[in-house]
C-alpha cells in the first residue's frame, strides 16, 4: 500500500501554506505595560520630542561654554554660582556672562547656559565661586531637546514583536496603550486508539498522551494559546466532529495523528473535510517528520502531525510555529537560542532531505562538545536527555566528527 | 566630592551576593502541564518503565524472527498469518512457528513474536499467507520495555528549567504534579524627583519613568514576578519606607535610582538600613552602569541600579537575571540567544573594564554585519534601535572592524 507522497522541501511547503493563508490580523488593544512579547498591529510615531528639555548629563555646573574657552589648570576661568536647579522644575535661574548653576545629572538646562562642566573638572574657591580647569564646547554634557527621539519620527514598525526596551521607550512618550495582534488560539488533537490521558493508568498495549503537552508548550513559547481538545478515538466521524469543533473556536488546528499509514490517511480525509482547499502537502522532506500532512481550511492552517514525539517536535518546530509568528504579522522571526560546538560523531545524511539530529552538549577538553543522542523518534527522553538540535541542510550528505556545528537549543 | 568605590568585575561582584544567600528554595506544587518553563525543585525517577508493554515501530507483521532468518527475494519465507493487533490491547493471539499478525506501528507485539517485518518487505500471497523478503533480526523494528526509560531510571535533576519535551516525558510516565520554585517576586522602585508616571504629562524639567518597565519585563522573561511599586522621592525617610515595605512583600528589591552621585549615596544609605550585611558591592567594572549599589539584606538581594536606562538593562541583565535563576535553583542558565556578525566599526575598550556595547544587526553584500549604535547611555531610544549587545571582556583593549563578534540578541 505504498502512497502517492507529494513530498516538499520544509520551506516549500511553509511557503505554500503561508500563500493559501488571509493576510488580516485580529487586533486586541492592551496597556502597554502588559504588552511585552506580544506582536505590535500599529505602525508607531512620536507626537512629541525626546526628552522635552535640555538635560544635563553629568553631575557639574551649567555654564555658558565661551566662558570656559582656553580654561586650562594652569589658567583656570573664574565663575560666580548663583544657585542650583532643583530636579523636576524648569529653573527659575539665567545664567549670564561669568555664571554658573549646579546641576545634577537629569536637571533641567537653566536658560543661558549651554554646556555643563563636569563637577571633577572644577574647583571650589569658596561659597560663590568656582575656577573651571578644562574647556567645554557647547552642547558638551548635555542631551538636546529631541536627541533621543525627534517629534514625528518613526518608532516601530507594525509586526515587530515588544521587548523589554520597546516598553520602556513607549512608556517614555507616554504611549501608554498599544495595538497588538491576539494570541492565535491552537487548538490541539491527539489521536490513537492506544493513546489515554496522562492521569489514567495503562492497560496492556495503551500508552500515556505526550504530544499534546510538547506541542502545548511550544505553542506557548511561540506566543500562541494552546487549547487542548483531548485524546480522539481513529474514528472518522468522531474526529470529524471533534477537529470541525476545535476549528471554529481556534486559529489554528493541530492533529497529533497516530503513525501508521491508515491513522495518516485517516487525518488526511478528516482535514479535506473541514474546508477549502483542504491539504496541500503530503509529506515533506525532512527525517524526523516525513509522514507530516498540511493544509488550510477556510483560512485556517490545519497540520496533521506524525505520532512519534521527535518527529511531532521537529515538525511542529519547522510549521507551527512560524505559523504562529506569521498569523500575528511578525515581520522578522527571532533567533532561536543558538550555540556553537565540535560534532563528537561523524552524521550521515541523505542529499535531498533535511535531518534533525538531536544532540547532548558535554564540556570536554575546555570544548564544547555536541554529542548525537541516537535514538528512535518513537522516544520522548530521547529528547528529554537532549539540548537541542542540529539541522543537516536539504543537500548535504552528512557533518563529519570535530566539525564545528550550530545547535539550536530547545 | 570622590567617592570610594570598591570596584568589582562584574563575575565578582555577583558571585559575593551569591555567597550571601540562603540556600533554601520557595516551593510550589503544580500540575506538570502547567510547569512550563519552572525551575523543578525536586529530583524525579521513573515509578515505571516506558513503554510498559513491547511496541512496533513499524506498520507490518509481528513474527519470530527465526522464521526469517535466510529469506531473500527470490527465496522468500513463507508465513500463514493468523490475525491483526488491535490498537491499545492485550492482543489475545499468540504466535507459532511459520505464523504473522498484522501489527501497526504503536501496537503491542504479541505473544510468541520478537520481531516485526515493514509491510514492504512483504508479499501477500492470498488472505491468509504471506512471503517474507528479508530477514529480520530478534528484536527489530520493536521497541522494548523500558527502551525508553527503564523503572527506577533519573528522569531529571531539581534545578532544571522544564521545556515542553520535559512535560511530556513526565506526562508519559504519569507525573501529572510536580514541585518548583515559586516564581521570584521582584518588587521595583523608581526614584527621582524629575521622574513622573507615564500616565502624567510631563512639565517643564520631568521626564516619564522608563526604568520600571524595562525592568519589569527583563523580570518577567527571566522567570519572576514583577511586583512595580512606582515612584517614590528622592528623600531618605520616603525611600527607607516604601524599600521595607517592598522588601517584606518581595523576594528581590530593585531600586532604580537617579544618576547623580548624591542619590546615588542616598540608595547605598536606604539599603543599608533594610537589614544585615547592607551594601556589599559599590561600584562594579562594567560601562555602562559602573554606579551599580549591590547588597544582602536579611537573606534577599537588594540592587541600586544606575538611572540611565541602557546602564539599568545592562545591569539588570548581568546581575538581576541571573539572581532571579540562583533564587529557584538553577541548575544551568539557559543560553542567550545568540548571532554572529561582523563588526562594521573599530570598538576601543579599557582593559580592567568590561564593555557592553549596543549593536544593530544589517545584511549586506551576504553577510551579517553588527554596527554599533553609538549614543549616551540615558537614551531609551538607542536600547530600542538595537538588536542586541557584544561583550567585550575584562582584559581587552578593544574589537576590530571586520572581527567576528558574538551578539547577544535582547
Amino acid at each position: 500500500m505504498p502512497e502517492m507522497f507529494q513530498v516538499l522541501p520544509p520551506a516549500n511547503a511553509l511557503k505554500l501554506i503561508c500563500d493559501h493563508l488571509p493576510s488580516n490580523i485580529r487586533i486586541e488593544e492592551l496597556p502597554t505595560a502588559e504588552a511585552l512579547d506580544r506582536v505590535l498591529a500599529e505602525k508607531l510615531t512620536a507626537a512629541t520630542s525626546l526628552p522635552s528639555f535640555p538635560r544635563s548629563t553629568m553631575d557639574g555646573y551649567a555654564v555658558r561654554a565661551a566662558d570656559t574657552f582656553g580654561a586650562s589648570e594652569s589658567l583656570p576661568a573664574y565663575l560666580s554660582v548663583i544657585g542650583e536647579v532643583t530636579m523636576g522644575q524648569a529653573s527659575q535661574l539665567s545664567i549670564d556672562t561669568a555664571q554658573a548653576a549646579i546641576a545634577y545629572t537629569g536637571a533641567m538646562i537653566p536658560s543661558g547656559a549651554d554646556a555643563v562642566v563636569m563637577i571633577e573638572r572644577t574647583q571650589k574657591l569658596d561659597d560663590t565661586n568656582i575656577e573651571v580647569l578644562r574647556a567645554v564646547a557647547p552642547g558638551e554634557n548635555i542631551i538636546n531637546i529631541g536627541e533621543d527621539v525627534k517629534e514625528g519620527a518613526d518608532l516601530l514598525d507594525a509586526g515587530h514583536i515588544l521587548r523589554p526596551q520597546d516598553i520602556g521607550g513607549l512608556m517614555a512618550l507616554g504611549i501608554t496603550r498599544v495595538k497588538v495582534a491576539a494570541k492565535p488560539r491552537v487548538a490541539i488533537i491527539s489521536t490513537g486508539d492506544e493513546v489515554i490521558s496522562p492521569e489514567s493508568t495503562p492497560g496492556p498495549g495503551q500508552i500515556r498522551d505526550v504530544n499534546t503537552y510538547t506541542i502545548a508548550g511550544l505553542v506557548a513559547r511561540a506566543g500562541g494559546i494552546p487549547l487542548p481538545q483531548g485524546i480522539v478515538r481513529d474514528d472518522y466521524d468522531a474526529l470529524v466532529s471533534s477537529a470541525s469543533a476545535s476549528l471554529d473556536a481556534a486559529d489554528v488546528l493541530v492533529i497529533s495523528a497516530g503513525s501508521s499509514v491508515s491513522t495518516r490517511d485517516l487525518s488526511a480525509d478528516v482535514l479535506n473535510s473541514l474546508g477549502q482547499p483542504g491539504v496541500m502537502v503530503h509529506g515533506v522532506s525532512v527525517k524526523p517528520g516525513k509522514p507530516t500532512i498540511l493544509g488550510v481550511c477556510n483560512g485556517k492552517p490545519v497540520l496533521g502531525l506524525p505520532g512519534n514525539p521527535a518527529s511531532a517536535m521537529v515538525v511542529a518546530g519547522l510549521f507551527l510555529v512560524p505559523l504562529i509568528r506569521r498569523i500575528q504579522g511578525v515581520v522578522r522571526a527571532p533567533a532561536g537560542q543558538r550555540v556553537t560546538a565540535r560534532l563528537s560523531y561523524n552524521i550521515s545524511s541523505v542529499p535531498g532531505r533535511e535531518d534533525y539530529v538531536q544532540v547532548r552538549l558535554v564540556e570536554r577538553d575546555d570544548q564544547l562538545w555536541a554529542e548525537p543522542v541516537f535514538g528512535k523518534s518513537n522516544l520522548i527522553y530521547s529528547l528529554v536527555k537532549s539540548d537541542g538540535m542540529i539541522r543537516v541542510p536539504l543537500d548535504s550528505s552528512g557533518v563529519h566528527k570535530g566539525e564545528l556545528v550550530e545547535i539550536e537549543l530547545f
